[in-house]
């Protein structure tokens, strides 16, 4: 069974490792955010991707929820020393793969290729694309003005009030090589429980992959973000209230109309009618177990849907 | 006393830091060898100006005779397991000044107002000028082809025969802002005991700075490379059999021929007429006391010597 999947950070990146747990991992695609990335020093940061690469290679360091496991920050300090900017923690291993990265997209290769062959160094047999190769840009204007998402989500944490999201370039953007067969040739189409408006709706605003959504074969089901009705963490339900969009599983299940055929919803939250197919799990994903689990929650609700 | 010393990479900065010592040290002026500066991994690599800024703010690694003390390398641990070049090792906080000039150079910032930043953040009362702003390489004919500076140094640890060596650049190069007035205002100009090759006539190869030199009222004084008739460490011995020149140190006096108006010795080598005024000391700079001996002996020379 052939599985893609449309993931942003750390939320979806557990539910990937528990695909490539619960499915031979080859049999993995994850299409990835990319409107997160941004050049900071001088050097191109794939905030989701790398989250994705380190979760799947055992590299993460899951207590802290982002970067390396046992990572060491000399860097940083002497960035300090040299009165660097600092509001956005670069560790010393996590240093190579931004240098890396930049270096080869200074040479001309495609993000696309860089991070297969970084998957393919880390032994990831799960294929790991970026949404695009072209440059997008998740925007917020908020009360503070715009700001890239970065300076929001890290320098500003969420703090500042948001009244719309753009995503810069998208529109231009054609989807990375592999990811329209992968959509195309998948058995079930996921959506990961990333925030809908920060992490996946970047994706669904690449046209191409939008498109490919519409025509595929396979059921698209998504996994709702909320637990009991909230975010197990990040902006989401601070967003919602921001952007005027109803609290609850239902807001989110219309958000998604049109793009997806079912919602996975966690057991904790008030039963609804959402209006479209829908099943029940525990999706709190604390360990490997829970991964694995609502990774086979989701693969069994997918398989019971037909388009 | 003001002091101008033109440099290269370790031997040159255990002698700065020498006059740092013995004279006040805002009085010195170092101007330093970029001839072997390079872009590795897309990152500006300046090796003499930073063996220079970590051995003037105390942060250099003495023991190994470059880069930071307590250094760690989880950069490079990461890079190789993503297959990247690992031939020229950056170590974690290395990184810092390597990542911060790259993103200033990019930015529009030459690289003497950088270098004078981070010298300035790291408490260095003395001038460290890079001997130029513009792009200027050593490259080194050789037996196993054209090499650049640290493909000859470090990845082919001086092996290949040297058949010839330029300065790519070096003719159409002006000093960095600074630098001539730094000379035309010296009361003693001091050519540190680097590699009279490798290090020093890159400086020489800007004609800005030998003009200056030519014209300055100071006496010009060159710290004999050479202990005992051998160099310290690195490559000048074999690089003057291949290149054809007598060993000795009457083969680099005559090297600096016009350049200079003394030369000191060290008192282990064995008498010769030079054709120019000399003195002898124990030019070995094992301790900082070393250095500050060695410094005050340059200085007391130069101030022997009229033009």
């Amino acid at each position: 069974m052939k599985v893609t999947v449309l993931t942003g950070g750390v939320g979806g990146a557990k539910l990937v490792l528990g695909l490539a747990h619960a499915l031979p991992p080859a049999d993995v695609t994850a299409i990835v955010n990319t409107g997160d990335d941004f050049t900071h020093l001088g050097l191109r940061v794939s905030p989701d991707i790398d989250t994705l690469l380190y979760t799947l290679s055992g590299k993460a360091n899951t207590a802290q929820g982002w970067g390396r496991e046992g990572e060491s920050w000399s860097f940083m300090d002497a960035v300090r020393s040299l009165a660097g900017e600092d509001w956005f923690a670069l560790g010393d291993g996590d240093l190579a793969l931004h240098v890396l990265r930049t270096a080869r997209l200074a040479a001309g290769e495609p993000l696309s290729t860089i991070v297969g062959d970084f998957a393919r160094r880390w032994g990831i047999a799960s294929t790991v694309l970026p949404m695009t190769d072209d440059a997008v840009a998740t925007i917020l204007d908020t009360d503070e003005g715009e700001l890239a998402f970065q300076r929001y989500f890290v320098a500003r944490r969420c703090e500042p009030r948001v009244k719309a999201i753009r995503f810069e370039g998208a529109d231009r953007a054609h989807p990375a090589p592999g990811a329209l067969s992968a959509i195309a040739g998948a058995d079930a189409i996921l959506i990961a429980p990333s925030n809908p408006f920060l992490s996946v709706d970047p994706l669904l605003a690449v046209p191409g992959l939008r498109q490919a959504l519409a025509d595929a074969q396979a059921p698209v089901v998504a996994i709702s973000p909320l637990v009991g009705g909230r975010a197990v963490k990040g902006p989401t339900g601070k967003l919602m209230v921001e952007l005027g969009v109803d609290q609850g599983v239902a807001a989110i299940t219309a958000h998604y109309q049109g793009v997806i055929d079912g919602m996975l919803v966690d057991e904790r939250d008030a039963p609804a009618d959402l209006g479209i197919a829908s099943a029940r799990t525990d999706t709190l994903m604390l360990a490997l177990d829970d991964r694995i689990r609502v990774a086979r929650s989701a693969l069994a609700f997918a398989r019971s849907l037909r388009r």
